[in-house]
């Protein structure tokens, strides 16, 4: 049993607003959930169904309520509700503990909450540990980010910092994707590359482009003069991951 | 001025339903609108808003309508409605017109419509022709998948079909996607290779397992012990699709 009131508290977690207040945001799903727990986020509580608990004992450390499937659903972002939802803490990451030996993707004004989930997911499973989000990306606490990141949330330092800034100061290359780069599968990475995304409509801002050390490009090969005009930025951002991964120095 | 019985019949276009009942499906926004409008596609009717039409003259033989941008609210399955909307007959590919020369991009139960629009836009701009889905597939004429195609869905023959059936009768490479493949950067590929996509939670089934020629595999590279346990389906068929380009014999 829950009260009216909390679950109308958690159901705004939805809201940016309401994250930024609190200072927690919702993760839902047995498959996020159990990634959540092994992971060193903090937990504020968890919300799950009596079949789920009976299934996925808990640490005694986790605060937790036993909650009806009703009770979920009037808490869930989602369009299908799962028998669990956890609150945690909103992770801070000081951009000064960025590792300057290891690659960045850097996302400039990714705004999708789903091609960001999806960049992180692949930048998980291609290896990576740090992505930098310009302050006008989405926030990766979205709800339907962290849904697209399928758990890869947990494994990942967000940094959400100014773009510019924070590459002006940098001894490494910086890579942007541009209609008019190099072709990247002659492209070699060194490991510690910043591998700039941009913005789904506009690409990389006209502030990061003048920083870009080297313009890179996928070649579409369409022999039709009619085709595609650009990649999803999620496509994009995973063919530069895994052509880094396979061509590094 | 339109009827607001035709501005519920717009509307329910968005349902799988009400589009198998009118052989009808909708298209938004300038982009997807002016590549339809070069396409073979039948326009059944546009609707834009006066200010689009002065600036997007359209052919007399088209029948348009002028309403205002509430109307066009209403119609709409967008979040973010746009200026112009068109009904559009849905066209149907007969897969024994299948160019058996040329690739073709197999989808295994792809339920997400915005899976299969960033599929079929990635796959126009690696100068693929052919999709064919299972039909368990989500439609392509799905809205939110015309959204994803950003236009694609104009370029491409997308046919649906028995899988397993379709590919029995084939005589090229039949190539999936698995845990325990070849790495794909090793592969060779053939001009008319079927490059088999599976379903986001499940993968390839059985049936369609049974039949592929070659396992391939996109490997990770990440050196932790747990990172993502998989690619989201557009990512895996996109470096799929790319690696075919670069490495096609």
């Amino acid at each position: 049993m829950i009260s009216k009131a909390k679950i109308s508290e958690i159901k705004k977690l939805a809201q940016k607003k309401f994250r930024e207040e609190s200072g927690l945001f919702i993760v839902e799903g047995t498959k996020s959930v159990t990634d959540l727990l092994l992971s060193q986020l903090v937990v504020e509580e968890v919300f799950a169904t009596s079949h789920w608990l009976a299934a996925h004992p808990l640490p005694q450390s986790i605060r937790c309520a036993e909650v009806s499937p009703g009770e979920l659903e009037r808490m869930s972002c989602l369009t299908t509700p799962q028998e669990v939802l956890a609150t945690v803490r909103i992770p801070h990451f000081d951009p000064n503990t960025i590792d300057d030996r290891d690659a960045v993707i850097a996302l400039d004004g990714i705004r999708d909450p789903g091609n960001l989930g999806t960049i992180i997911r692949t930048a998980d499973w291609f290896g990576f540990k740090q992505v930098v989000c310009s302050p006008d990306c989405v926030e990766f606490t979205n709800p339907k980010t962290i849904q697209a990141t399928m758990g890869s949330f947990c494994r990942m330092r967000v940094f959400s910092t100014d773009l510019p800034d924070f590459l002006k100061e940098k001894n490494c290359s910086i890579l942007g994707t541009f209609m008019n780069g190099e072709p990247i599968e002659t492209v070699k990475f060194n490991r510690n590359d910043i591998l700039v995304i941009g913005n789904e409509s506009n690409g990389i801002s006209r502030a990061v482009e003048a920083l870009v050390s080297r313009r890179i490009h996928i070649p579409s090969f369409a022999t039709s003069p009619t085709h595609a005009e650009s990649l999803n930025a999620s496509i994009a951002a995973s063919v530069v991951m895994y052509q880094y991964r396979l061509r590094i120095q």
